[in-house]
């Protein structure tokens, strides 16, 4: 039978691949919750929600996420070529092809998320202080990247919507303004 | 009185930019019609404006042409500081901060757009060849990468929506199909 | 023993993956020739492997080469988790991770090197031609993108030899000019 | 006369543009020191100069460097077209380009520096904290994301040093071992 793309199947293979990594989507929506909180005041975890769902309907973003679990997954069942195996296994500081996945991560919602990614991936933030742990046998070179884009191009999102949503409030003042 | 950013006004001076440099949204969508035409059969003018609408609403396309046309203005009035003058002016060729600002709008649809876009500017196809006329006296070292990244944006959004499509057809002659 | 990277070895898989993928490096430099020929009158393929050697001596570069023949391997020996196996066997035009990975290669020499990048890749010039065929039953979704942004980042690198030449070339000459 | 470039101009340039910013090479050079001294032990400002020195000859960077300080400079002197006068004038934060170009610098060695830059230019550590003070008159959208840039590509430069060094000792000592 010939190929055909199922584009319900990739989301919900992603979605899966996220939860059986230990990731939840709450852990992520903290993260942007913490990226965000002095600039959208009275954000909450249920808008945070929404737009994040939008983020992981992208399917830029669900490629991704699956090449860099599935990476991650062969490393730590021991079963990549050498000396990628020991590369990504170790997480060697010279490797970044992590970074780069998780910069076309953030690029789908533009180049105001860049110093958000670097700036919660350094810090460790969170669910990336779990991801990083070296000691539980568990390979994660690529998911912490991953989570941390996620996170900054959701608060892109956000930050985006938040513009239009004062202009339009200020739009109805003045339109208020100019009725009276 | 507080600086506050009016996005309408930020989108229609994008579009007048681009009309006042010679481009018109017909020429971009031909470049979208020449990288489809093999892919998306039956493809029309008329759909292709919808989609580049849609490219061109977004805030990070507005921003990189705004820039890109800006600096091209100067250099064609000899207004900026030198060396970077003579660089513009004369479309230096180790110069990359117009492919640069060009990536950027590509992005926005992902990165299945960035063979398109390498591929027409070097073709130099349509609307293209004109703006890399280098004897009419006009400063085009900006818009030519901004114009090919514009159509490039639009044909990955294209085919996105094509995919979509098809899935949703194949998936009504399925249950059609249950339904015998 | 505590893990410690061996640069060496690095290089050296790295070289060998291409050739066990059917990548000579005689079939890269004839890309970067007939990319460059226009623009460098006289170029000989020996100063292209001169400057292809520096290209892949670089860390970032071998990373991608061996990230990305990893996952086409795989995808080969049908290992990979659904539905990346299937979006990799297939080449899915919506799946954008090869271009990720190549433009990470391409960006080493900077951005002069995009377009070159997409230009051979949608001429499917050489051996990318090769790479190519659907009908071998080998799988080279990342090699072929992976080829093209070498032979891509090899140009700039040469572009940036050429102008350095010339300058120095015409100092000496102006020097000569002044000793009369 | 025929354009010509000249690429000790161009250097020249940049250094001056950077100086009359109020950037010195101290200020910078203490940005790495700040983001290398965990990793490093025992790095000196003399090594990060010799490194940093290496970053700035690059022409990408130095582009990218010149073509955002002009940027600051016109909108300093309001010179620039709205919107995009009041846009950079307020480094709106939906505005991006700044980011962008600054991306290209860390570019230059690599993926393995997109954390650092993202890192510094939240925590706005050392002389980022001057280039982002709103109340001096003087304008640095473009200008701090740079500095960011050029500490973040230097530290990848010297990490990819380290490790050069790091396993040219371990190769002496277990050649001295063999000797026993």
């Amino acid at each position: 039978m010939k190929y055909s793309l199922n584009s319900r199947k990739v989301a919900e293979a992603t979605e899966q691949c996220l939860k059986e990594r230990g990731v939840k989507k709450r852990d992520i929506a903290e993260l942007v919750l913490f990226l965000q909180k002095d600039y959208i005041p009275g954000l909450t975890l249920e808008e945070v929600y929404g737009h994040m769902e939008r983020v992981l309907a992208k399917r830029e973003v669900q490629n991704a996420i699956l090449t860099g679990i599935q990476l991650d997954v062969l490393a730590e069942q021991g079963k990549l070529m050498q000396p990628l195996q020991d590369i990504i296994y170790n997480d060697e500081p010279l490797y970044g092809c992590d970074e780069i996945l998780a910069l076309s991560i953030v690029n789908v919602y533009g180049s105001i998320g860049f110093t958000n990614y670097g700036y919660i991936d350094k810090k460790k933030q969170g669910v990336l202080s779990m991801l990083n742990d070296k000691n539980d046998g568990k390979i994660h070179t690529f998911l912490d990247d991953i989570v941390g884009a996620i996170a900054a191009a959701t608060s892109s999102k956000i930050a985006h919507g938040y513009q239009a949503e004062l202009e339009k409030k200020q739009l109805t003042e003045s339109e208020d303004a100019n009725n009276i």
